[in-house]
């Protein structure tokens, strides 16, 4: 079962990359890029800082304390693509595995000296994470040797005692190495590790210890709080260690912390963070789409989350969560040549980049980087992809549910079916059934579709958000079709979000749109939109859209503040063309907004 | 002349500490207060914290690196405030002196090894312009004997070279050591310092060399970026230069900057800054009222450099905005009881401060803290309070001008005049003249001041904002009388400020208004306001005003985007209670806004 997280029990069970593959469209051909293309550019890059040299005992030691990991999430990704490369690198990482199972390029010798800011459990997080993908697509090797020796020697070293990591990963890591070998030590290390925090396990910090959740024990926290990629790994292990010990308590809780947070902590895109500072959440309502921070890294937290919790409870707000995120944030921290990543997604930006010797390090003003001196996200971006498949369809009792609609192959027991749609474009989704077969087949309806139809055996009925089930038997050549409404609709902003007061954005299905100008032209920061239908551009198989919008005039200068209460820009109306944000920032330095004033 | 600025040119002469004196009244207060109570508790805390223990030796050092200028800029308060603890802190800091004049209690040992960070002649800045301070209300002493070695060691260091430092702060000190020894040196060290910034003098960093100015030479500068105390030091410092060195096209230069950052990167408070992580200006509109930076070392460095553009130049915008500044930043830095102060200084706060065993590390929430791990602020409100006179009233080759109205009494050549006024809360300004004199009297007319009348020999009549201006001879007796309209108003943003959209905040004379919650009760979170005539509550001297309002209801959860525009609140009707800006956060931990939602 070729699954990165293959819970015991639940709601719904995942199905694989053994059961779900991916064909040409809009995730197939990034699954397919990210094998051919990224993980090479991971790999050279992470040469070319010396951050594999590290492992070779090369000096001076270069890179942050937490470079080892980037390793780790790049074996992780080559392990799910079956990449060639994996062993050669796996024997180079494993040269620097000491005697009783610990490793760590940064900190040997000076073991643990640093929890709150050394990230050794992290990193053997991620070795582990690495280990149990190897586990589960080849079987046991060098790699997997080493990852379990690591995680016995977390075992040993921290079964008793009250210490635990400043960044959590090493939780949801043990509870799976529990899941593939059945080895009870590495969940109990895991719930351990999770009941500790927040008693305080950490010192105290400027940023106080909120920023590493050990502000209170997870089990009375109301909403996610501080650094979001450590809230959201903490809460992913946490939901893991719950389903494995039955701790139902547990489980509930994280649930009502994701749904506080998806209602006032949550960018439209699916983004979580709204402070640079920490790369934290910030307070409810704080949302600002100009410094919205949305690590790229937090969204693929967001998605591993929702995928447990959607796993554990079967609840659709998980897969429509999941969703959003996938094609508003993965989606957009990665261009579309597989090569240049951006590190924060704000939905405004006013300034297009000035590029610097042909490098934008910050990957701001609408240039992706190539890489950044803490480089998590493109190699976690390259692991996520290679076992996107896995994330598409689970099953149940009485049958398979597609939660993600993108052309597929799907294998359960003896149904087989093939997905075909150009979604997110078109909201035709077609299942073919290519063999006779039984069982339920559920096809997510999106929480934004209305009036969806389910067209099967003849019939056609309305179907309402949530999942539209057609029952089998099946014969191969049956075909179930799902049609989600795809007219461009206006999404207004919950007042209390301060940042977005007389502001309105366009949504297409899954997609967010926004306004982006290359070199600012047409300038972007007084621009007024007109709510009525936007019209549809169909281009090469992507749909653009076009609004009415007044431009400002002129440039006055003096006080922002006065008596007068401004009107519309005096400019000349224009149709302003707006493009899915996950396609923003492929045209060159550019200024952008997702939300568009609209008084 | 006890001034902290004295240029030898300019449109206006500034009248000092000798010539100025404030009576009991708004500022008069808070001067003795400084005096009485704020400087001895920066002492006490610069002790308790091992700051001034440093200067004895004391191991280890304690403090960040640039502590030593704290116990400068108390020892520049205590100069100015004639502080009968100066001398045997000036002992304490004399002994950590070198052969060669080099003092510093971090670097000693490695000097100049760091010039981005280390912040060494940033320190040296500091002591010139206590030692300046102490020249001119004193005399030699060894105060000013450690300063005019320290600055000489600096001339003889740096007058060759490209080197600079990360933090701007030497160079208005060198120019007013200049200005009060006549020695030519200082003033080409500091002309030196200023060509070389931007050249670039300083490694780049994460933050960008915008970050300390370094990013190009100030003469091509078209606005204030990065830090910004360290953007209007550097300012202050070239005004400095331009009127000394006669350089029309560098005074210009900063003109252009200053009017650019006014009308872009300015609250509504006087405040500059809007970003947390590199306490920044952010980009032109980027104004967020919840996380608004606003240091109050910012406001006192605008503040710094406004009165130098108006020295030079006569404009009465530099008043303008040096006014609001001081009402609306400066007042709020400290509170009413001197001993606590706010670092940040935002125009929305959602959450009360928790205190953290009666202490409030971060100044949040509503709770100003008595000390900081960086307490530049509590020491820079100190020595500028202390030098407060030197900063309301001018003089030219025609008689005085009058920029700040409050209880005081001005005395130039034969020209002596007592204002009595109980503004900022009443709008009558007596001048009353106490001897026979001579000259014209101006008296500034704010920006926001419509139909405002000035009375005097009998006659009544309307002034427009700018200077109204009476002439003499006087008589013993005579009286100017200046009305200033005080109904409180509405003030709406450019429509550029997004963060600011559907929003209006109230004020009243100088002084910003905002609705502040002790414990979030009424809520904040939800509120609207209607754009009405608000009523006055005039009560203990101060005014407070009510408008109407509506709260929300209920506490919705879900998703916080959708098809419906949220309308009004369905919450009952309230009058919202508002309170100058500058007296919040006296009543314990409490939410709080400037800007209130209108529609």
């Amino acid at each position: 079962m070729a699954n990165p997280v293959l819970p015991s029990s639940g709601v719904l069970s995942p199905l694989g990359l053994d059961a779900v593959r991916t064909s040409p469209g809009f995730w197939g051909d990034r699954v397919a890029l990210n094998r051919e293309v990224t993980i090479a550019h991971c790999q050279e890059w992470e040469e070319r800082e010396g951050w594999i040299g590290n492992f070779r005992g090369e000096r001076p030691r270069r890179g942050r304390e937490f470079s080892d990991s980037e390793i780790y999430k790049l074996l992780e990704a080559m392990a799910w693509a079956d990449h060639p490369g994996l062993p050669a690198l796996a024997e180079t990482v494993a040269q620097a595995q000491e005697g009783d199972g610990y490793i760590n390029t940064r900190w040997s010798g000076s073991r643990y000296t640093d929890f709150e800011w050394g990230h050794e459990l992290y990193c053997f997080g991620h070795l582990i994470q690495a280990g149990v993908a190897r586990l589960r697509m080849h079987g046991e090797d060098r790699l997997t040797q080493v990852a379990v020796r690591a995680a016995d020697h977390v075992c040993r070293r921290f079964m008793e005692g009250t210490e635990t990591c400043g960044h959590p990963e090493i939780e949801m890591a043990l509870v799976e190495l529990y899941r593939v070998t059945g080895a009870e030590r590495y969940l109990e290390m895991a719930r351990r590790f999770v009941d500790r925090r927040g008693l305080p396990a950490l010192a105290d910090i400027p940023f106080g210890r909120a920023y590493y959740q050990d502000d209170m024990p997870v089990r009375q926290a109301q909403v996610f709080r501080g650094h979001v990629v450590r809230a959201l790994y903490l809460a992913s292990g946490v939901v893991d260690v719950a389903v494995e010990t039955g701790d139902e308590e547990l489980l509930k809780a994280v649930e009502a912390q994701w749904e506080r947070t998806v209602a006032r902590r949550t960018h439209l895109t699916g983004g979580m963070g709204s402070r640079h500072i920490d790369e934290s959440y910030g307070e409810d309502y704080e949302l600002p789409p100009d410094r919205a921070y949305n690590e790229t890294c937090a969204s693929i937290a967001s998605i591993m989350l929702a995928h447990r919790l959607l796993l554990a409870t079967g609840d659709v707000r998980y897969a429509d969560l999941a969703e959003r995120t996938l094609y508003n944030m993965l989606a957009t921290g990665v261009a579309l040549d597989g090569r240049s990543f951006f590190y924060a997604n704000p939905l405004q930006v006013r300034v297009p980049a000035v590029p610097l010797e042909g490098v934008n390090h910050a990957a701001e003003g609408g240039l992706r980087s190539h890489w950044f001196d803490v480089s998590c996200c493109p190699n976690n971006i390259a692991r996520t992809l290679a076992s996107l498949p896995a994330y598409l369809a689970t099953s149940s009792a009485d049958g398979i549910q597609i939660h993600h609609h993108t052309p597929s192959e799907i294998r359960h027991g003896d149904l087989v079916v093939r997905v075909e749609t150009g979604y997110p474009w078109d909201g035709a989704v077609t299942v073919r059934v290519l063999e006779d077969g039984e069982g339920r087949i559920s096809l997510r309806v999106p929480a934004w579709a209305e009036d969806a139809t389910l067209a099967h055996g003849g019939m056609v009925r309305e179907v309402t958000p949530g999942y539209a089930v057609a029952d089998g038997p099946w014969r191969a050549g049956d075909e179930i079709r799902l049609e989600l409404p795809m007219t461009p609709r206006w999404t207004f902003p919950d007042r209390r979000i301060d940042a977005l007061r007389g502001s309105a954005a366009v949504e297409r299905g899954p997609l967010v749109y926004c306004a982006e100008s290359v070199a600012d032209e047409p300038p972007l920061g007084d621009v007024t939109a007109r709510v009525a239908p936007p019209v549809e551009h169909h281009e090469d198989g992507v749909v653009e859209l076009e609004v009415e919008a007044s431009l400002g005039a002129g440039d006055p200068s003096g006080w922002p503040y006065g008596a007068a209460q401004d009107g519309r820009p005096s400019g000349a109306g224009v149709g302003l063309r707006l493009v899915p944000y996950h396609r923003w920032g492929n045209r060159g330095p550019a200024t952008m907004r997702v939300w568009l004033p609209i008084l």
